[in-house]
């Protein structure tokens, strides 16, 4: 290609006016609020008025258990929605937006890889369309109208040690993670201890997600429950009169933002919350407008399938009425050595006999993703030094499952390196095989999800956790929140809790730690293992190698 | 006019695309980065290209010492703006952005009123185009790097006691402003205490208000004093690395916005430094463009002329070459009542006694301004209620000063109210007579650049400071640093620093509480007096109101 990085790639795309990519999408250019010349927010109006039209197939990409060696999910979902266009597809892509804090202690992430990717990729690593920021703003809000209620009087009785609506910065800032505010005297109020989280960890983050409209988020904003009163009973963001300011600080972030693929194809990046306390899923109004205006929706969830399907089927799916067609599997051979007990070092040798034996990984996440009653089709992402052998035996290892696994170039073709892979997922959405089912009832005990996840998914023999989150998740049940599903906070390396566990362990025990209300999202989180939800900068942080270069490009982020 | 309020002529507005604007003042649309369909900012590279053109007149909109009266500065300097408009002049008027986090305490401001307004007005009140989130961003990127270079060793000796650079939020949020980070243990780092400020009084806000170019802009940046190794050597932001990455984020922000006023001519909102702790007054880089472009370019500085005006002189115009023309100066009839000792409930009597007395105020001011080698106009910004003989009683105070006061009917009759005042503005720039120069020199001592201030435009008998201040001011000459300007930092409401001091006071002692070193922006603070760098809520904050209403509009807000 003569290039020699992603962001040289992406600097050279021949990008078209947003509007141009609108109209392919039928979006007359007034129903589109532009954000500079090729990045673009779709009015609410319009989204309004699609209302009557019949929904695209959905097609969900996963991936193996993540590895060192890199799996190309999102190269993979831009790919194939290139690919589809391809074959004559109307295909439009939906992932998830990037969190600004990261990108400045290490290098940040490209939006796909290669010749798959999306476009303007520094302003996507950058500011974006202050879809962040307006979270930022929102949660923090929120923050500071507890606090300002309790200085002018506490008419709700709040108890002050038992607030849990922290406050958000996006940054990586471990200095913030455990604060005491409110120092200095009478006039700023009664100190307490309390912590900033990562932007991307804000229950604001995951409600703006799950909402299917701007009244759907004030009322998800409203229920929100930001701490307790001394006899125990919830105090919610509505009972401070917080959600309508709310609404309006995140009226612009609820319009998806649309861009491009290099290949000018459209591409929908829009919210981004955590994979392990959250959902990990692009937003709900975006998949959703997507499925109005395309036939067909690409769209990725976080981590490998265990985490990130597993969510998106049981809270995404389940929540806003989605029925995916079929999902596609991202493997490398690399990560199937990996998987197999090979070290990073020794990944260039051939070695097929790792490959089949870390398969195993592999069939495990086949097998879950068709519980849920949606049809797979693997994608061995190629890299330069894969052997034929070892190809062929990730494909023979699929094809023993009833499955198969297509080799797909489009990291160094483009849409022309995954076209048998894009006419496989035509294939397999037209022939109506897919049945959608979440893996457990809405009517299920809140223990009851967390042990059906456990033991379905991770293949655990079962969960331990102590009494007072027993006690917790009944004391849940009792006030209503019995029907939520569960969302699990695990380390994605791993079907255990521990992350150097690879291939397809059994038999393990997954403890619970801690349980979690986010009674506006509309879950209820299981943190099984250590979640960070504010990072650190390293020892020396990519900031300090980041600068603008003579012609105004951005070096060192990348 | 049928309508109530300003929200509501700003909601009919008929505005044009953005780019009609543009077009207008001879930038092309690729030059132009939409934010909408009505906001733009104006590309770094057009702006490069302009740099051989001749300049426009510069005129400077300032005030008397405001009072709960108002007295209409923005207002008139946007209907000034269309005014020479309306006169055949082409005319650009630049202005401060709002700060978002106190909308969500008192009512937000608009920019303007009645027919004299910027448009789009909820937009400016709330996120537009992420300047000020990005300006929070660079801030705290800083102070993420303070700790996270202690935490990994300190290896420049940095004394946690004697850290200066504190965070940002653009919040009012009282709780934050004095906090213990860094509590937990190892992994968060080492506690110290340290507080937030809202972002408008971050030193990166004046650094962005006063650079001329991105270089400019990283140059100041790196020259940051953060903080103080144990034997008091200043530590920089380009001793931590920062700087860079910080200009990558401010990298868009740095571009002025371009917006219309309800006349469809154009104005430049761009930078909002406080005017106490800061200079106060709109972005360099917004003023030079719009000399550029205008024939005239109308702009405002914050609070009365004692203040405002002074430091548009002394720190902006003699940090960026400019040469004002002329200064309009804004009174009220019910202003200069308040000042003549008029209660604000009965400023509906007519007393002309009082407006005479209050005249004092005005004098005082024309005579600073005109001390700059400025011309001076006084606009009368005409209220409902002001009589003939009070208006008379302004106008024969100011003719006895050899000047002359105008009486204007912008807010009414937009810019058909203001064509006299717009004609004599263009007479007194084109007379010629302006010869600018500020106060003092660089090469006064910094104490007698603050006893200059304070004898020559506060009229004290002379200033008050501690033998530790003293030397404070001496070890920063010492340091290179004494051709700085000076900022002061003092109560807009009277020439004293007692607010409830009106009129033309002298006599009076200004004591120096506190100096700081903004060594990045490039002038010394002196405090004198209370200032709050981080507002609270009241008991019922205007958030608890503001919505999203069934049209989509915001109410509450305004």
């Amino acid at each position: 290609m003569g290039f020699t990085s992603d962001i040289e790639i992406a600097r050279a795309a021949k990008k078209k006016p947003i509007q141009a990519i609108g109209a392919a999408l039928g979006i007359p250019p007034d129903d589109l609020i532009p954000y500079g010349h090729d990045k673009a927010k779709v009015g609410a109006a319009f989204i309004k008025g699609l209302a009557g039209r019949p929904d695209g197939k959905l097609i969900l990409v996963t991936a193996i258990n993540p590895t060192p060696a890199g799996e190309g999910k999102t190269t993979t979902t831009v790919g194939l929605g290139d690919g589809l266009n391809r074959i004559g597809k109307k295909a439009v892509v939906c992932i998830r937006e990037a969190s600004l804090g990261p990108n400045f202690g290490m290098k940040g992430g490209a939006a796909g890889g290669g010749m798959a990717q999306i476009v303007p990729m520094e302003e996507m690593n950058l500011h974006f369309t202050g879809d962040f920021h307006a979270i930022t703003s929102a949660h923090n809000l929120l923050s500071a109208m507890i606090d300002n209620h309790i200085y002018w009087g506490n008419e709700l009785g709040i108890d002050t040690r038992r607030i849990v609506w922290r406050r958000v910065m996006d940054m990586n800032d471990r200095a913030l993670r455990d604060v005491v505010v409110s120092l200095g005297g009478v006039p700023n109020g009664f100190p307490r201890q309390t912590g900033f989280d990562i932007t991307v960890a804000s229950e604001v983050m995951a409600i703006l997600c799950l909402s299917r409209d701007l009244e759907d988020l004030q009322a998800r904003l409203g229920s929100i429950v930001v701490g307790y009163t001394r006899d125990k009973q919830p105090v919610h963001c509505r009972d401070l009169k917080a959600d309508g300011a709310m609404t309006v600080l995140l009226r612009d972030a609820m319009q998806p933002n649309l861009v491009q693929t290099l290949e000018n194809n459209p591409a929908f990046v829009h919210g981004g919350p955590f994979a392990n306390i959250a959902h990990g899923c692009n937003s709900v109004i975006a998949t959703t407008t997507a499925l109005k205006l395309g036939e067909y929706v690409v769209t990725e969830a976080g981590f490998g399938a265990d985490l990130g399907a597993e969510k998106f089927f049981d809270i995404k799916c389940r929540k806003a009425g989605l029925r995916p067609s079929a999902a596609v599997i991202v493997a490398t051979v690399r990560a199937m050595k990996m998987n197999g007990g090979v070290a990073k070092a020794d990944l260039a040798a051939e070695n097929v006999a790792a490959v089949q034996a870390g398969c195993a990984n592999l069939a495990r996440h086949i097998e879950n993703v068709q519980g849920f009653g949606v049809p797979v089709v693997v994608a061995i992402n190629h890299f330069n030094g894969d052997t034929a052998a070892e190809i062929q035996a990730v494909k023979d290892h699929v094809a023993g499952l009833g499955a198969e696994a297509i080799l797909c170039r489009h990291w160094a073709e483009g849409s022309a390196g995954i076209e048998d892979l894009a006419r496989k997922v035509v294939e397999l959405a037209e022939s109506g095989v897919a049945d959608f089912h979440p893996l457990y009832p809405d009517a299920m005990g809140l223990l009851e999800k967390i042990e059906t996840v456990a033991t379905r998914i991770y293949r655990a023999a079962g969960v331990q956790a102590d009494s007072a989150i027993h006690e917790q998740l009944r004391a849940w049940e009792a006030a209503g929140h019995g029907h939520l599903p569960v969302c699990m906070a695990k380390t994605q390396y791993s079907f255990t809790t521990d992350p150097t566990v690879r291939g397809a362990p059994t038999g393990h025990i997954i403890p619970v730690r801690e349980v979690r209300l986010s009674a506006g999202a509309g879950f209820v989180v299981a943190i099984c293992g250590e979640i960070m939800t504010m990072p650190g900068l390293p020892r020396v942080p990519s900031a300090e190698v980041i600068r603008l270069n003579d012609q105004g490009h951005v070096e060192g982020l990348f």
